[in-house]
């Protein structure tokens, strides 16, 4: 499922210039039945599937057998945990070795946290059939932090959300499309001009579209 | 890039029920030049790159020369955007057709609103290096609530978020794991008592995790 976009864009570059190495392991390949199972009916009833808890813990001892398990950070994708946002990238970023548990169906047996420290983290407030796709969009968040990925590092400074302020919106060749114009400022050459019409842009759609950041960033000195 | 995980899980599913249909159209396809070119430098100065209006336009125009423009809605996945949760997902899940634009770089010129009707919209507040991870997650998320797709649709009204609260903890087999035990009243056939137990539960997590949604719990009749 992952192989694909792992292989493409900004995480092949990064695999390929070793600033970042990425596994796949399989949970069936720590199962010890015939059908492989991982997963079983919830205790207590209800609908939906529960991943078993033995077939984690096995992988993760085949990891930590072969990588420091105190250098690690392990998280849980699943729509219980806390939010991921930029500030959580960056963090992670910053770690050697990162171990991210795809949940499925209703989840993982709790009793795994028995058995290791884990971050349960959601990448936002809806439901995905795979965890997989939280654990993606995770890590292409953080590697395109390492240094060396982006070939122009600058560019991830002017992101949303370095200071709760939603990005400028943007204008390309050619000046004249069909009759829509590129607003005057831009062509002006005045970088100070230029720089207010952005803040001022920027402010602007911050308020319309997200009062919660908005109001953060009026709050700070 | 998305071929792999749109074969795969829920979607391969779907997919193969003939329950939704996906097609996905390269921009590049849509150039004019050599060099196949679908990004330029920002108007204004600033690093990273925007996506130009015109293979855009171009792409759209394609789009709805087979569909229905009236009948479709478009999404553009943006940091900048209103927040992706799963009000939207459900809402989407009942529209019958959905284009969505994957952002890129800084994101593509301000001027395509100028010509088609799209709701800007994030699946959180980081920013990824490509906008089909966002556009992928967006398809699980939808997928997964049309009507055949999941073997057991209960399970879906079991989730985090359909009334404010997150998902309860989850155990199956085996009853015992080295010495860690399932939680007795799961087990005790008692339906009253369990739903007692996993509500407490939820009000619990969801409190500590996420107070933004447990406002808004309480704050209900």
């Amino acid at each position: 499922m992952l192989q694909g976009a792992l292989n493409e864009s900004i995480l092949r570059i990064a695999r390929q210039k070793g600033l970042a190495e990425i596994r796949l392991h399989n949970l069936r390949d720590y199962t010890e039945d015939r059908h492989k199972t991982i997963d079983d009916y919830p205790y207590g009833g209800g609908p939906g599937m529960v991943l078993m808890v033995k077939p984690i813990v096995k992988a993760l001892r085949a990891v930590f057998s072969q990588t420091d398990e105190t250098k690690a950070q392990i998280i849980l994708t699943t729509p219980r945990g806390r939010l991921f946002d930029q500030h959580t990238a960056t963090r992670l970023s910053l770690r050697e070795h990162l171990v991210i548990l795809c949940g499925h169906y209703k989840g993982i047996d709790e009793r795994i946290h028995d058995f290791f420290t884990i971050d349960e983290v959601s990448i936002g407030d809806y439901v995905l059939s795979a965890g997989e796709v939280a654990a993606l969009a995770m890590v292409d968040a953080v590697v395109r932090l390492l240094p060396g990925v982006l070939k122009d590092i600058d560019s991830a400074w002017t992101d949303s959300f370095n200071d709760d302020l939603l990005d400028v919106p943007y204008y390309t060749r050619p000046e004249d499309f069909e009759g829509r114009k590129v607003p005057q400022v831009l062509l002006s050459g005045n970088h100070k001009k230029i720089a207010e019409w952005r803040l001022q842009k920027r402010e602007k759609i911050t308020g319309e579209r997200r009062p919660d950041l908005y109001k953060n960033y009026k709050s700070k000195p």
